[in-house]
């Protein structure tokens, strides 16, 4: 129907509507403000000092307690939505994502995308967008710059498609690419015994596996909430008329929302790691649904200095979430069966419980 | 009983309390702050740039964004409860009110009421009474002026009623009455992409159908989050104790709920009605449950000049919000039929999925 | 297993962990904002003035709305919970709970505990640690000194104890003790429309009984986001994989959760009682679940004047909350049979129903 209301309200962007070096500026400028932080903390927790003291995060060099890293991100990721993603059938992975500028409450976001890659599926039915995105705040700096591609539906299979470009992305962000939105600290003004853990980027082993311990169930009124605060109007989360007959049977949650979760329970073992400054890649394993309940625990995969600071030190770390399956046990990959000499977690497939396979860099105070 | 304590709560004013000409200034006044508006995000949802985005509103001509049109209402509202609507069957209608100053965050709201009008009801069990109620800031400027009228309990059938006096009300605001909360604004600073759509004042026709598209569900926490956030302390929301033995056997949730899930789905189709300016006339058509999936449709009534202002044009709409139906076919009344030559929609009674008949007035730039 | 996981990860203290006379000093520092505000008002709708309005605050003497007394309870106690009770079986009671300095938005509050007494139950499986906790601001004013002690398990049972210290606790707190975050005010100023009832200090009599006639319903979204807010991380709150196999079979609301219902129920009756003062003791009589809906009342055990001051006086209140049972007849303990003459709530048990029994001091102006 091409009816004066269908023209009026927003159908998205299916994958023929994509071109390559397209700029997409996104609508809705968001302030984010100390009310945002509150419903942030009211629906996760987090602990860290930095971003939940004022005093704490002045005494070691910030101006104020900065936003949390990922409410910044899902801000910025959720003004994308309606012009990248409201035909997405998956959000398939992350990449290069590095924050740049702390963001203080009272800064007012906005988001801009260029499109880097585009390859249609060979069914023909779908095709993928490689997007990066960045998001800037009310002077103009850029405070956060990411990478994601996504499966969009074609509205006519039998549209031409471009021909297929694919982004060269980096595994990793370089050591020397990160800390953009952490200030110079006083690592000597970092009170381990407020910041809740004497272990400080020294006391990190590569390879060092830690379970989170804690548990959290989801709830729909949760799941929601987080994901309006973000502007983020992906129907699946919100519409369970439409999804009851849908894949699932039931909303589906946003896949941040398991980060964030998975974020605030590795308090819990890492205390200490005040910043997310970047986040090398990400997998959204298996949906996460109301009424499951999330656990998490991580490995350190690097231990890394930064160019020219010697007040903070960056672990790369692998964080796992999974539901309704507790993490002492490290859970990641299904065993090989006997027949090819397995022992347990040596396969390809990733255990059934796992929802999240997150590959970041955090900051730790030397 | 009359104990110390049924003197000390407040048992609520029945239909033969009140008094023709009767004013009440109602608690608890309320500093509605950055903190109310990021809650009302995260349970709405709404993504207008004005009320999102300091930035955005200061270009345009505001002092910075102001709080949702709908956060004054039910704030305003809410205190009006205790003394007016603590015994009401139903809220019937509403009428001739008008947002009359912008309203940021750090205001003080406080509301006063007037009786307007008193009828029995034939059954004696019951009467309407006729409220015209006033919110006013903390240097006592009036913000908001509306009218309602609710089915309220008689303490005492035989109580003597006053003799019936119905006000005489306006079916719609006229034009030279609206835009007192909206200051002058720069129509050309208003970006239409940061805004969310290209679409002007002069782009909407009268008559034109517009479907919102997108649903929403409704959970019990949300709604009683929402309703305690304006303090409006109707019975029937939050027990399920009581209510489970009541009429419908579950919490209703309040009427204005729908008027702002409506509100912030209504984005899609009409992303530059950046202002309520006005509500003509509203009526809750069926009651709204948890679980149930809002949905909401809207058709331009009239398009108006206000006088001696070039920048802003204010459109007459009617939203219909319904439930667990998608609104692509603009559900509003069932068809006659066939013995009386009906089709889809002619009749008088409202398709069951309607819960919400709204007419408002909405301000765009030109 | 000591892996390196396990000793990053806090599993909090045991029993025998604690010595007398330990001091703790706890993470994570909190700056509690407007935000913060708002999500309290939205998870209990609070609707005394004080705290409502800066407007109402200031004309009575107030810098400006102060912090809602058991939102700064909460917050404190929150930090308590990974160094005190993260093993607790049971929070047993508080005792000698002061509120002594007023606290606005915007203030960072800490929290240091030392530990008064210890005393291994006969099993020696368990044993209960009296521990003193006080909150702090920025300025490192004391805001909050209160008592409570916890049943905790042993590590290891044949750990040796402590000789047994129980400290020596007042039954209540002595009026010459109350008042201290509260200003001198105007109790002229303070208008008893606004606040909204008429009844001040001199109308209420000891053994009085106030039915606070509503009720509300418990969601789990909402108690953990409520319990989020605090940074309280007792596991049972939140894990419901876990507690689906425990005693309950389901999480547990924090107590403080029904704390705070009551105390906003309570403004039916006892409107003009500003501000909680002091807590006497407090028992947590039975488990509150989502899905109850809670009621409350209250009887008035004492009225006092603070010496020294003719603008506020003191009430004791004993206040009851119940699940899923209305207190018209004031609910308290369980009648003893007719063998021993009993007649309605003259035993020793309580009413099943009961879930709270709390006794405090509020100030009301006189």
């Amino acid at each position: 129907m091409s009816s004066p209301s269908a023209a009026k309200s927003n159908p998205g962007n299916f994958f023929e509507d994509f071109r390559l070096g397209q700029q997409i500026r996104h609508a809705t400028p968001r302030t984010v403000t100390v009310g945002d932080v509150a419903v942030y903390q009211g629906l996760f927790g987090p602990r860290f000092a930095v971003q939940s003291s004022d005093a704490f995060a002045r005494a070691i060099g910030y101006a104020q307690a900065p936003l949390d890293d990922l409410l910044v991100f899902h801000v910025v990721f959720g003004k994308t939505v309606p012009d990248i993603s409201l035909n997405a059938v998956a959000n398939l992975g992350y990449a290069d994502c590095r924050f740049l500028k702390p963001v203080y409450p009272g800064a007012t976001l906005s988001a801009l995308s260029d499109i880097i890659g585009l390859r249609e599926n060979a069914n023909r039915k779908t095709g993928i967008v490689y997007v990066r995105s960045r998001g800037f705040d009310q002077v103009g700096d850029c405070v956060l710059d990411y990478v994601r591609w996504v499966m969009v539906r074609k509205r006519d299979e039998n549209a031409p498609a471009p021909p297929a470009q694919v982004p060269d992305l980096p595994k990793a962000v370089e050591p020397a690419r990160l800390g953009g939105a952490c200030p110079k600290i006083d690592a000597a003004a970092h009170d381990t015994v407020l910041s809740g853990s004497p272990h400080r980027f020294g006391d990190y082993q590569v390879g060092e596996k830690i379970d989170h311990a804690d548990g959290v169930t989801v709830e729909e009124a949760e799941h929601m909430m987080a994901t309006r605060l973000y502007q983020n109007t992906a129907r699946v989360h919100f519409n369970q008329f439409t999804e009851s007959k849908g894949r699932f049977g039931r909303r589906l949650v946003y896949g941040g929302h398991a980060i964030s979760l998975a974020r605030a329970l590795s308090f819990n073992g890492l205390a200490n790691a005040f910043h997310v400054t970047a986040i090398n890649g990400g997998r959204h394993v298996a949906p996460l649904f109301a009424g499951c309940t999330v656990f998490a625990w991580s490995e350190v995969l690097e231990a890394a200095d930064l160019p020219g600071r010697n007040d903070v030190g960056a672990l790369r770390l692998r964080t796992i979430a999974t539901k309704d399956r507790p993490c002492a046990d490290f859970p990641l990959k299904l065993a090989l069966g006997p027949a090819e000499g397995g022992t347990r977690g040596d396969g390809d497939d990733y255990d059934p419980a796992v929802i999240l396979d997150l590959d970041y860099w955090v900051l730790m105070p030397r």
